[in-house]
């Protein structure tokens, strides 16, 4: 049984104070379904991403809203996997598909973070963490900065290199409208930002952000229809401190060794990329742990400019986590839309010539959680 | 591809004050592998349940402690659906073992409730219900009150036929020694117990509890293997005034006629029932949302003792959400084990006689959500 693509809807990414979760939901599976030329009651069952309602608005039992929303009591299941809670919903929709269950499945990922406080919100993203660390009074952008300062240590890259890739990602961002910070930045104005977390700075964190995206999978092909070829889900420890390396996360490495096996298919065989920029050194190493460049060697991506959407290997066109925005849940499932765009040829100023073959990554937390999504047309 | 389970562990359910939510994840770990004869390191999946660490401990990204737990890195999904997150995580891992793509995976059900004050817990079970329920300043057990005002109004009966639900669970919690409360109670203490949202008193209310459930489902069997022959969801409307009849709940109706339907097996072949008694008022709903009983007369299974577990139709031997305790997440995986436990002849005192097909009924909120899960050997 083969799992297809069959359209979907990102919601601008940011600030969205006019828009509810509720609304978010809405509006993204009511577009994703005009895209997909779909009628809401022929879906079979729905899987819902989503990480902090929970605790910013004593929000669980989303499967149930999802169900009043649109008047459905289909199977609507709500998973959770911190930052990588919406590529965990597309891997659960895939599966279930491949199982002939059902043939349409609806994937929805939704975050709405900026209603309260940041300081709240960088409380609530240490839940990713384990106890420990939150006990630590460490933040993530502080886990992450335990991270770049090792790999710096180790690999002798200085934060010019994270430049080089927020700059990249700030530079797709500017093509795409759904994108939080749709500006390219300069090196002075990287170099010149606060530091959030020592060695990480404004320009290497992604942001807080509203936003919602939903794909139709399906098990019948169409027009435009795109194949999910592989979707695996890896994990590790949710602690930082039981890692043997914290230069590399051994669940992608996991979750990509698999997808690729699955996929019947070879790194030289991809396109192009969408990677877990958390932060910049994040995506430095997806792209080692991916194996599409040599340990220690990930920074030059984009110091080459291979990572450009008309470079060699293009990653994060549709801007990333940094520059498009993070809104959680949503991101596993607009990396696999941007994919799917691309794929389709319908990526306007930032297409990417020729694509065929698109792989995701996403992570939760500091990689306690990894997904590889592999897309071919 | 056919569905087993081969094995299973309930911790205690009460307060257990001494144990963390990690300490209840290991025991009932442990102890299912022990059971099946099952070695970590052939699980394939894992699926956990789980409601409110998130907002108790600011704990989310579940499958990755469990990945640190018992150092593996295979893919662990968490799913939460309120009050059904349990049997949501069965139906889930039944639904992946389907798909042919795993051969055995783990089911957890989690919940650790009592470190908190109850005012607190009252709050975060209220993310099972709408925004504006909430903000209506109504608990939990103040809307299974309108439910059952609306009921007594309706079909005429009165606490008194609530009373024989609760007295029954209590019996059956006296014989099982993992319940919370397994102690007996007469009409007498029940008529002098405080009411807590009229008409529902103390002892109409199921009570705050930790504890955990895992079991172990396979596509392969073994001695003493029990086959789950359905597994159904349906959802509804997250909010009360959104339905056309609150005596009812179409979630249930809808999940038990799909799962009949699904296992190919009749109501009479039935031979015993864990349903949903967070209020006493939900069992006699259930049981006539499931079509044992005519609409308005769910009351006679416990006034005519056909609900013991000695009786024509044993309903919750385990004790109930009622008298069992009901550590949310956990209860779903606990009816589907107590089932197990019965029709393997292993129940103990509270023994049902030639118990070969069970069906448990779990539900989230109001309703939001119904699982059935249907056990035949």
């Amino acid at each position: 049984m083969k799992v297809y693509i069959k359209g979907g809807y990102q919601t601008k990414f940011g600030e969205l104070w006019d828009k509810s979760l509720e609304d978010l939901i809405f509006e993204s599976v009511k577009f994703a379904l005009k895209d997909a030329n779909f009628d809401i009651k022929n879906v079979e069952v729905i899987y819902i991403g989503n990480m902090l309602a929970s605790q910013i608005y004593n929000q669980n039992h989303l499967n149930s809203l999802v169900s009043e929303i649109f008047n459905i009591n289909i199977p609507i299941i709500r998973v959770e996997s911190a930052c990588a809670s919406g590529s965990v919903a597309v891997n659960q929709a895939y599966t279930v598909l491949k199982s002939n269950l059902y043939k349409n499945a609806l994937v929805i990922g939704v975050e709405k973070m900026t209603d309260i406080p940041s300081k709240k919100i960088s409380k609530f993203l240490m839940s990713a963490a384990s106890s420990s660390e939150r006990l630590s009074g460490i933040t993530f952008a502080g886990l992450y900065a335990l991270i770049a300062s090792k790999y710096f240590s180790d690999y002798k890259i200085t934060s010019r290199q994270l430049a080089d890739v927020s700059i990249k990602n700030h530079f797709h961002a500017s093509l795409n409208e759904k994108s939080q910070f749709p500006f390219k930045i300069t090196l002075d104005k990287y170099n010149n930002s606060p530091i959030i977390a020592s060695p990480l700075n404004l320009f290497d964190c992604s942001p807080i952000s509203d936003g919602a995206c939903t794909i139709l999978l399906s098990s019948e092909k169409q027009k435009n229809s795109v194949e999910i070829v592989a979707s695996k889900v890896a994990t590790d420890s949710i602690s930082l401190d039981k890692r043997e390396n914290i230069c590399e996360f051994k669940s992608t490495k996991i979750a990509a060794l698999n997808s690729f096996k699955e996929a019947g298919i070879e790194r030289k065989d991809v396109d192009l990329l969408e990677v877990h920029d958390c932060f910049t050194i994040a995506e430095i190493i997806a792209l080692e742990d991916l194996g599409f460049y040599k340990k220690g060697e990930g920074y030059r991506s984009s110091k080459e400019k291979d990572s450009y959407y008309y470079g060699k290997l293009p990653v994060n066109t549709s801007g990333g986590l940094k520059a498009c925005g993070h809104p959680i849940a949503a991101t596993g499932v607009k990396q696999v839309l941007e994919l799917f765009n691309q794929i389709n040829g319908r990526s306007g100023k930032r297409q990417v010539k020729n694509a065929k073959v698109g792989l995701a990554q996403n992570i939760g937390g500091t990689g306690g959680t990894a997904v590889v999504n592999i897309l071919k047309k």
